[in-house]
């Protein structure tokens, strides 16, 4: 008689795999992953675009909204764009994801390939820590009538196209007036999305607990346009006021084209995503190692 | 019969007024506000520092304890800086806060000398927008002791002395290393600090409803290293790991110096302070006029 | 019998007028210079386009290479943009530059239009201060085959489209790898143009009597890819290792698409520019107004 | 008969080893370097103060000065700091200069410890890259009098008290009034100091060959305040405004305290100091390597 299986004794029942594809030599980790799911009797199923790309006939798939209907947990193996991509179709299901690095750390698929088996088995167990993350939504409007609807994981983004010198756009927060910012664009992050293209452009790391949205200006003719920080309460409305093949993106994943008078509302989305990380995990730790925080370039501190 | 004076109408009895010592031509203004507000009624009392620099007195005068005890109101007229004073004397009791400036807007002293009076007038009538301000609390330990508390309005700053490289710091946040910084220093600093010094030293503004806090590295060796933004129920602490001449201080008004294995705890205090804004006041006119948001170095737009 | 002109004691005799075009009562400005630089005994001509827009028949044109072989100076009136694009066009000669400012101060065009007769007299006559600018060159070879050559007098700008996460660029400097850069862009600015969007993107500000080259990453991933001023006699090559509808551009003016394996060969051009300012002219008044250098955002200074 | 030493065929013949002191292990090492030079038929001497630390009375030491009178080049062992300390005192010798990192890279001290006698010993046969820095000197006048003098590879540092809100220096440039800022302080470096203190408060890299100098305001008021590059024939002169414990520094090694009205002359010094690099050493290698510049915080390059 076989011991009962850990899934048994766990909340979890119906994983879902979604890897990144066209990544060198994940199909054994592929493998190794199925074969210790299975033993610890999970139902195991694979995203239609994960399905595709790897041969294994014998695994059922499902699209992401299945997923969302009939996964207990989603787990991603791939890097932070892989997890941006699922998580954004999950986010109005109450699917939580874990996420396992190919390769470098991850902001946000934190556990390493290697040794990956035990801390995840863990994981299913309950033994983890859970974080909720906020997201964005993005509604445009066109003579007042929205023509795009976008949801963001890390960021919504109004950017200039290659020909124009600057885009401006004038920009109101709970209808209060804030400035006309000229530049080549403007970052609307989550904390999430701190790490990412927001950092890129100066902006400040946001811990995921605060729950704000940073505005971050990308190279501002203003030299006092700094990044601000707002209440995740607030509603955020950017209206173009002149510039040339002006985009809207939404974690560079989902697009659309602007013309001046387009106004583009944001606020945070009433759906929320939660990683589940090993217990003991550390944000900190994480930030420290990506962003290498004790690397200094003075040989020996002298200065 | 004269008319029922305005005060009879208020929640406000007792004004307590501080005033910027030392500034050319601010005796005409308070007599106006003097005549003004005993023509409506209140009563009003200087504080303690103020009486001594203004020649009046058939005005009584009261500490700053006084004042929070029996004042209904505190009336600043002068700069930032004269508000900052008496904000962090008034904090433990719960007296609102009205600044008028002296000279340029403030962040915080923001109605202008000229016309204040009607806009006084309404705000004490209670037609006012109030406002609540976090403060942080730190304590130094020595030794696991406590050698110095302080309170703050704006900021937590350690900083090395002018004949050393730098100090290093061990900073820790809720018990989870963070990192180890070489810098000048580390400011620590509410929403209502991040238009002061941390601002100067690359932090983002922080509206003040969204009450995080923010630590931002003072030219640290790690290029790395930006501002982080944390909840506000952050318990932060820093241990001086080496340095020669450290010092922390307190919005720049109370100072200790600091010694090698030193520990600064630093949390949100329990006190707020509150401040009356005129009806209709918007935080981000303050700040487009403070910071100049609409002026372009670029002479025509075409960058 | 008239008194002697101008002119006759002048080393200018042809003053070609190149005027920003569309701008609201512009036309006043340029009869009175007309009217002025007749009365001195100067012949003017009128910039092709710059004809066209002013209805003006009775004043001869002349294309930019026109002005280049005849002119002996050549009189802008209106910002910075105006300036730059004939700059371009007349960098191959040896014709001087005057900017006359329309609205706000420009960095290249510092005589303001109120009062400026009395100004421009003067430097006609040889009382100015010659300032020369550097220009950069480049050509972008596909196959080794140059497909685009262009002139810069701010910069050259390679930067990624819309749509496109980012630009990968392989840097290298007088035949030394320099690095792979992530980010947006790269702006490589002369000294003119480090007032520019080198500035918005925050490079430094470089004297134009220094005569580098600085190179600026717009949101560069890696967080210590800062500004790095090289020598002007720096030859730079940037190959497009991966992106999506990427472009180089000069001065915004000019443009080319680029696709991965393209190189840009960047150098200082061998022509210059000369700007005649009026004497007693400060490069350092001219920053100090455009960048409001002593304007505080704090109230009182005591932060 | 022994073979031809190579200092035979060298142009050095007297070789001054400055190590830096209290260095665990660096006593195998330096055996190694003298049993090396001795073999190849160098005369080698200690600096006075490497001479106290290590304990071998056989090898005649030498102060700075006597090394720069009499030495042909001084090889230093350790990290830049030590490089600082003794490039600062043979700057007006012509002794150039060879640096071996102790630990880790240097930007000065190049060459690693590992592995370094055949690299010395091809260095030391003129097989080498040699490469000028310029020195800034520093005149400190109090009532027109000069009270200090100082010399700087680095940077001339003005900077506040720990106790003092802010510096307010007015800067001039070549007699041209540049601005009154109001800092922290303010950093004078050359291109050799642009990878250190200035580097951490936001400035730009300079090439050495550039030779310019930069301007770093620490945590200016006025967010306009950018660095600047200037010519390095320029003139600088600071005058103290006002601000309390005013320092002025000397690459953090040597200094003086100032006063309000104190005026602190910058310029270029006559001297330079020249380091052996190995042949086919690379300026970009040693920033690229130091700075991480190819090593990104997002995992997988699609932020």
């Amino acid at each position: 008689m076989p011991a009962t299986p850990a899934a048994a004794a766990s909340i979890y029942n119906t994983i879902a795999l979604v890897v990144r594809p066209n990544t060198a030599g994940i199909e054994d980790s592929v493998r190794d992953v199925l074969a210790f799911l299975r033993q610890e009797g999970y139902s195991v199923v694979f995203e239609t675009e994960t399905a595709e790309h790897l041969n294994m006939p014998e695994i059922p798939s499902m699209s992401p909204q299945g997923i969302g209907e009939k996964a207990d947990v989603a787990l991603v193996m791939g890097g932070d764009g892989t997890m941006l991509g699922i998580a954004r179709q999950l986010a109005s299901y109450e699917v939580p994801l874990i996420g396992i690095n190919q390769g470098r750390l991850g902001f946000m698929t934190d556990i390493p390939l290697e040794g990956m088996l035990p801390v995840l088995g863990k994981i299913l167990r309950g033994k983890h820590k859970a974080e909720r993350r906020t997201l964005l939504e993005g509604r445009v409007l066109r003579d007042g009538k929205p023509i795009h609807i976008g949801l963001a994981v890390n960021d919504v983004v109004v950017s200039r196209g290659a020909g124009a010198g600057m885009v401006e756009l004038r920009v109101e927060v709970d209808e209060h007036f804030m400035y006309n910012q000229r530049s080549d664009g403007l970052i609307v992050s989550t904390p999430t999305g701190s790490t990412a293209y927001a950092l890129s452009a100066g902006g400040p790391l946001l811990h995921p607990t605060l729950g704000g949205i940073v505005l971050v200006p990308i190279a501002p003719h203003a030299l006092s346009n700094r990044p601000i920080v707002l209440p995740d309460s607030s509603e955020i409305v950017m209206e173009i006021i002149r510039g040339r093949d002006i985009t809207v993106n939404f974690d560079m994943q989902t697009f659309a084209s602007l013309q001046p008078q387009d106004r583009i509302h944001i606020r945070r989305s009433p759906h929320t995503i939660t990683f589940l990380h090993p217990e003991g995990w550390s944000y900190y730790n994480t930030l420290r190692k990506k962003l290498h925080w004790n690397e200094y370039p003075s040989s020996d501190g002298k200065i």
